[in-house]
């Protein structure tokens, strides 16, 4: 609880109640028909504090829907800036546009397609190639038996609410959550406890059960937002895409709701292929599918997405990463379970250097949060326009999916750790005798013999004792639905030592699932910004990505229309492409500087213009810095930045540099770390 | 027609009546009770004959199934090594095998998935980067009025037939074809017109309208293959998965039979995106769905696979390609229809350097066989033991698509060429006249409206020639299904001039269409092969993956287990890493040959051998070749010769050979082509 916020409410409260005290001396003044004079003064107390209450009003106006550079307003203009560049120029565009869309369904086009592309190959080298995963390529359509054993079938599912009257839907808790923040950002006259409670709900309302639900909905009068209808009670829609598979109808199936399936159900194999040795890691990129009830918050909240999910199969008694060492003292904002259910904020945990990251923070799920295949799970979160957002959601799934596919499928899904030497253990022996077992229960006898085999160590050695005692034993047999009377010649049990050779067990899933879509939305985001243009009659649009993800790494642009010059700007073309550098040349007449703010808009790095058929200018977007290095170097020039081998630090350093509106070189005369490069000079 | 086997066909029946009159008079020579001598010399012409039968049937025999190294038995086997080879080493895997898996679903396995990602890395680097083409990426969720446009939910159909009794269903063209199949390879009795008949269904099997393919499976007598039960006429099944979009079951959906639509729809945007200018192509890489009717054939007809299509978009006047001129040299193997549909085999049309393959070919689709929306369409096909399989389907789908989706949502997906200068043109003008029409058609005055000004050029010019001769003209109202009457003064219709500033038109679609799930299938069978081991005892398998598409570049063995050698193999492998270079450390006991042997099999093209902590051998796959290289050069060669910097052969030319067995420095020993790279010497 913010505690501005809260004394200004506290504060507005009491100056409600001074306002209408005084209101009642001025009525009980006027009724008691004394002296205008005192009338008059009272009418200006009473003035005086209505000026003081609409002051609190607007201060809290401000604490709760912020006017400040972080304010909700300040934030849905930037978003709007941001939204309308990625649109206008097709980074991404709203599915099946023509047909007016489909909530929920977005297309990458061409620089947001690069972007995505360059993304991936990133993941893919960092984690992949690095660690040496295995990465597997599973079909989206998967038969319903694999999505039933995983659970989904039964539980992946969000609490929907309908208006009775039209059918329309909604997802109950985005109804509940609107109507908090509704409130808290408009209704100034609410108290302080309400605010509170309000807020409680906000805090806890990914954990709250169904009922709980339903009665908050009805308790604040919730209606349908569009028709004012009364809603029915929340109840659980499953978000799988339901198809069929083949022509018969009479194989059910999904579109998968996560890749993960389709590497537990290979476990036995990928375990093989890694030499039978934990631990190993496998990974998936792929498209999910999810049907959302109604989906909102543009390309963070979709239908269809990329995934890039690992699963780290590991010994549930040793769960060390060999690369752990390496990463042990980063430190990030952590948000865990407790802090959120008291409303307090996250805490950085410690401070390192690489990755430390204001936008960045890791929160832990609360309880009824988490999926249902999940022990423990925290979020990754980045911070865009639409607040904390899960971009990495890290799981750990312990044995839950490997033994559930184990049981259904009827194929030990286990790892195998031998001993160096064999260990001797004690072991529960059940031996039946089925001779009297035959006679005393005849067709039942397969029956009583398997439910005395299946008993856990503890019910057997209660048996036994009973036996020793009693002679004989109610045993209740499940399968025949009752109890039978087990006696002493019956069954033997015993404890034996056996030697063991190796540890038989189920291994541990630790799963980082990355939602690419809503990575690279804030990516958009956190790379974008305005600067005023040359002659500083409007704000130009910038992307500063870094050149690994940028959809181009360079434009090629003659100064003027000119043959030479395109001929030129060919030459450097076939090189760049030759050197697998993206790049796109631009012969339109326009002038260079609308040119370069085009240029700036998608992102692109570097520009190399063409004013000469010698040499040529190459310009860094976000500096505006421009070097001057001969034509047949171009290309290799912006290969080794965009490749990482050096920074554009290094070769400004390196070239003559030069100032737009010259063709001449200038050294040194806008930054201080000049070296010239000899070979430069000498060509 | 095969003319060995028809005469061979045509020699057998005569044998056949031969042997058959022998055995008559065999029988009346008995009946006429002649001497034994008689009776024993016609059983001895009778015996001979039947030998000389017997012979004719091996050789037909031989003629239809083959024994040769091409036969269809030698073909399975092919397949059946390569296809354990892949299973084996997980390059790919029977999706969902745990639960028995799920016809036409496969996973690719860590190195499959590898070998995907490199096509399909390359196939963006050729086409998409060096052509500068608009890469988009839509959703696999469609909404059914795109599809209802494109024409797939009325046409994107197979024809099926079911077991009538227990509702089991097939394809029909499959049956039929396995019936043609069966009979002319097991049946040698049938006579060589049935041969040449079966022969001609099995040539235009994909050109046969629903009727006919019935009637002839009807004419066969071709019931289920698994229960022998009647089947039911060949009826056409949707081959789309379906599903539904949101929670309201209100908006049906499919999962994209192809990825095209998303390109289409998105139209208008690509071609402003392209400063609205013609040609321009776009392309997408994704999963497309096919809810085939009962897959075989393993990885070639799967019910989810990978397209990666190219839309060019042309003006209908001028469909040329800059890059043209470039390859019109080249020459293929061509199957038009014609050559087709009289039986006859593919023409050599020219034969060029570059891209001259015996296992690819160019075939022409028959008029049937055309998807709903192209004009015309040929098959890249590829040789593989399957037989010539469909890899690429190129269309022309002219405007089909994109007046379709224009008429269907009312977006005009049109370009436009502004002339030079404005030209004067002749333009139809249709003007009903409203008063009239209303006065006499009252309710029905806006259909006859409508169309009347949707009457072609042709159309109008009668109707004005009949209107001015006879004063009134019959005219057909489709909307209302009947002829009204119109009346002179009812329209005018004139030709009047105008002068048009621009060409209005809708763009014409090539498309090439590359499956890239069969195009990795025939990579896999091309480069498979055999070869003894060292001691000569077994076969190994070996894929001779170009170093592009390998799924590993490089493997690193300590040549034993040793610590110091193991140290030099992660230092090697920290700098393969840094170089991009994508390798597995081998460091088990097994011995080298074994671990090469390994390495073979999954097609890595390099293996760096740690036999001393200064130097190492570089061995290359196919060859076996090794050259000895320093340790801190190891992964720069490497990386020269994968990155296709430098062959092999270069490299063999600078480095010092290593003989197997030796770890001594063995200088032209084993081939011809040697220098010595006076740096390596030195250090």
């Amino acid at each position: 609880m913010d505690t501005t916020e809260d004394s200004l409410r506290k504060a507005l409260a009491e100056k409600q109640s001074a306002v209408e005290g005084q209101g009642n001396a001025v009525r009980a003044l006027k009724a008691a028909k004394v002296a205008k004079a005192e009338i008059d003064a009272a009418i200006g107390t009473l003035n005086a504090l209505k000026l003081e209450k609409s002051a609190i009003e607007q201060q809290l106006q401000a604490a709760v829907s912020g006017n400040g550079p972080d304010s909700s307003v300040n934030r849905e203009a930037f978003r709007q800036a941001v939204v309308n560049t990625l649109e206008r120029r097709l980074f991404y565009i709203p599915s099946f546009k023509i047909y007016r869309g489909v909530a929920g369904l977005y297309d990458y086009g061409p620089p947001g397609c690069a972007v995505k592309s360059n993304v991936l190959a990133f993941w893919r080298q960092h984690f992949v190639l690095e660690e040496s995963m295995l990465e597997v390529d599973c079909p989206c359509v998967t038969p319903e038996v694999v999505l039933k054993a995983s659970g989904h079938v039964d539980k992946f599912t969000d609490l929907m609410v309908k208006d009775e009257k039209t059918g329309t839907c909604y997802r109950a808790d985005h109804l509940l959550k609107d109507f908090c923040n509704e409130k808290l950002q408009k209704d100034l006259s609410i108290t302080a406890e309400k605010a509170a409670e309000l807020k409680h709900v906000l805090a806890v309302l990914d954990d709250l059960p169904t009922e709980e639900l339903g009665a908050k909905i009805k308790e604040y009068g919730i209606v349908a937002p569009d028709t004012k209808n009364p809603l029915s009670d929340p109840y659980p829609f499953n978000l799988m895409f339901q198809t069929s598979i083949g022509p018969s109808g009479l194989l059910p199936g999904y579109m998968r709701p996560e890749t993960a399936q389709g590497i537990f159900v290979n476990f036995k194999d990928l375990y093989y292929y890694n030499g039978n040795k934990l631990p190993f890691a496998a990974a998936q990129i792929g498209q999910a599918f999810t049907n959302e009830i109604s989906p909102r918050q543009g390309l963070l909240r979709v239908r269809e997405f990329t995934l890039a999910e690992i699963e780290h199969f590991v010994d549930p008694e040793d769960k060390s990463h060999p690369k752990y060492p390496e990463v042990a003292d980063l430190e990030f904002l952590m948000f865990p379970r407790d802090k959120q259910m008291s409303g307090q904020s996250a805490k950085r945990i410690r401070l390192g250097e690489a990755v430390s990251k204001e936008r960045l923070r890791f929160r832990q799920h609360l309880a009824n949060e988490m999926a249902h295949y999940a022990a423990d799970c925290w979020d990754a979160e980045i911070e865009c326009s639409y607040g904390w957002i899960e971009c990495v959601g890290i799981a750990d799934r312990s044995a839950y999916d490997l033994r559930a596919h184990s049981e259904k499928s009827g194929v030990p899904l286990v790892a195998h750790e031998k001993f160096s030497e064999p260990i001797e253990m004690e072991k529960l022996v059940i031996a039946p005798v089925k001779r009297e077992l035959g006679l005393a229960f005849k067709g039942n006898q397969k029956m009583v013999v398997e439910a005395l085999e299946a008993m856990n160590e503890k019910e057997a050695m209660e048996m036994k004792a009973s036996l020793e005692t009693k002679g004989e034993v109610e045993f209740y047999v499940c399968t025949l639905e009752k109890n039978v009377c087990i006696k002493k010649n019956m069954v033997t049990i015993s404890k034996e030592k056996k030697k063991e050779y190796q540890r038989v067990f189920t291994p541990s899933v630790i799963e980082p699932s990355f939602g690419i879509g809503r990575i690279i939305y804030c990516l958009f985001e956190h790379s974008f910004y305005m600067r005023p243009s040359k002659a500083g009659d409007e704000q130009l649009n910038v992307f500063r990505f870094p050149p690994v993800v940028a959809p181009i790494k360079c434009t090629v642009f003659p100064l003027v229309q000119n043959q030479q010059y395109e001929e030129v700007a060919k030459v450097i073309s076939r090189s760049l492409t030759a050197a697998g550098i993206s790049h796109k040349i631009d012969i339109t007449g326009t002038s260079i500087g609308k040119r370069y703010a085009r240029t700036d808009e998608l992102g692109v790095p570097f520009a190399i213009t063409v004013d000469s058929t010698s040499s040529v200018t190459i310009r860094e977007r976000d500096s505006k810095d421009q070097i001057r290095v001969n034509v047949e170097e171009a290309a290799s020039v912006v290969k080794s930045v965009t490749d990482g081998q050096r920074t554009w630090d290094d070769v400004w350093s390196k070239f003559p540099h030069h100032s737009s509106g010259s063709t001449g070189l200038n050294f040194g005369q806008q930054k201080n770390t000049i070296h010239c490069d000899s070979h430069i000079l000498a060509s």
